[in-house]
């Protein structure tokens, strides 16, 4: 008679380091940036405004990585995106300062109501970090706003490449000393999860229905291919036995 | 009549984040080594032994610096030390598994005893971060062994240059999106301080009398050019209004 290892178990036992996507995965961007826009410009869609904002973000990050323009901060990609949809949005006459401090909501961002408490719980067995193309100062700025206890803070910015590439996943291998299979990317896009699999990372799907707002539920039904499929990061803590 | 704003009242209004070197700083490195020494291998002189192990890290650092060995980790630094001065104390007969055990040491040392109530102090009103050229890895899982809070891991590794390199200081601001003046390093050695002057930074000299052994007590006289002076990270958050 054989004795299978649940995924969970698997997990439990092998893997040391607990890395996370951070916009959507673990604080809510579209949530935020909708409360901030409708405080400061009442007469703009607010939902339109943060869709357009992040809509920007990937082509942006697509033409660093085809090298037309040189490494550049997740903030100044942010910047560049906010002056192109500002015209759009009747907000052209924002000035330098107010285009800063708005450009800044993105270090500003609300945790979901489980995050402090799934990281806390998760922190105790594992080593838990982030992994995001969100810069350094942004994310240590975030997690010191919302509470978030990371043990580290990875980014992008320390591999000078932005994920999906293979550099960020097996980065953080790397920085620990660790075998691929003994890191985890818990995230909420499958496409992060995919790329962090093909380097041979475990990984775990945290559902966040309404990443895009309460308007556009997001399909959350498990795909193959991932160890775990948590609703939400106290799910995924008890499902590690923390 | 004006009004003199004292060092720490000008610290404490204007500087953001808070950079720490760390060993001999935050945690005690010769302590450390010296238990663990006696502990494994009782017919070691546990003093000379963490006393050459140290030493051994500045020239290694050095070749990399002069571009002699391409960029290094500490963590392989530190090792290539130790292999060095293993016969000099009859331990040439350890195993590679032995081996990597002992240079772990330095992800295991021990935090000065004030060093996690004067963080915990500083971080409510300041960013902390460390500042140390010892690998990511190495300083996250001493602090999770230590239980020391740092808002983000700064190291070395980050910058690709140790201190005291004006990258590392300057990469400080540059991350928080900081002038110099709003970044102080705080650190128990004065080249590291004044290098970090030399950028522009603020400082603060920390006594730790006893960083080489309580048989060698350093002088921790005040220099010039410092602009606080504490006696630990309490003194220091005590002066701080923390």
């Amino acid at each position: 008679m054989t004795t299978t290892q649940s995924p969970a178990d698997s997990i439990a036992s092998t893997v040391k380091v607990l890395a996370f996507d951070i916009f959507g995965t673990v604080v809510d961007w579209h949530g935020s940036i909708v409360r901030e826009i409708k405080a400061l410009y009442p007469a703009v869609d607010a939902d339109a405004f943060a869709l357009a904002w992040r809509a920007g973000y990937q082509p942006a990050m697509a033409r660093v990585m085809r090298g037309e323009q040189g490494w550049t901060l997740i903030d100044d990609l942010h910047r560049g995106v906010l002056n192109e949809i500002l015209p759009r949005f009747g907000l052209e006459h924002l000035s330098e300062a107010e285009r800063r401090h708005l450009n800044r909501v993105w270090h500003r961002l609300d945790a979901w109501p489980d995050s402090v408490e799934g990281l806390t719980r998760l922190k105790a067995r594992f080593t838990i970090t982030s992994l995001s193309n969100g810069n350094i100062g942004l994310l240590t700025n975030m997690a010191k706003r919302a509470g978030l206890p990371w043990d580290c803070v990875l980014s992008a910015e320390v591999f000078k490449a932005y994920k999906p590439s293979p550099e960020t996943y097996l980065g953080v291998a790397r920085i620990f000393d660790l075998r691929p299979e003994q890191v985890a990317l818990v995230a909420t896009h499958h496409d992060d999860l995919a790329a962090a699999r093909a380097c041979g990372l475990r990984t775990a799907y945290v559902e966040r229905p309404f990443e895009l707002g309460q308007a556009r539920p997001k399909d959350g039904a498990p795909q193959p291919g991932n160890d775990l499929h948590a609703t939400d990061l106290n799910d995924l803590a008890r499902m590690l036995g923390c």
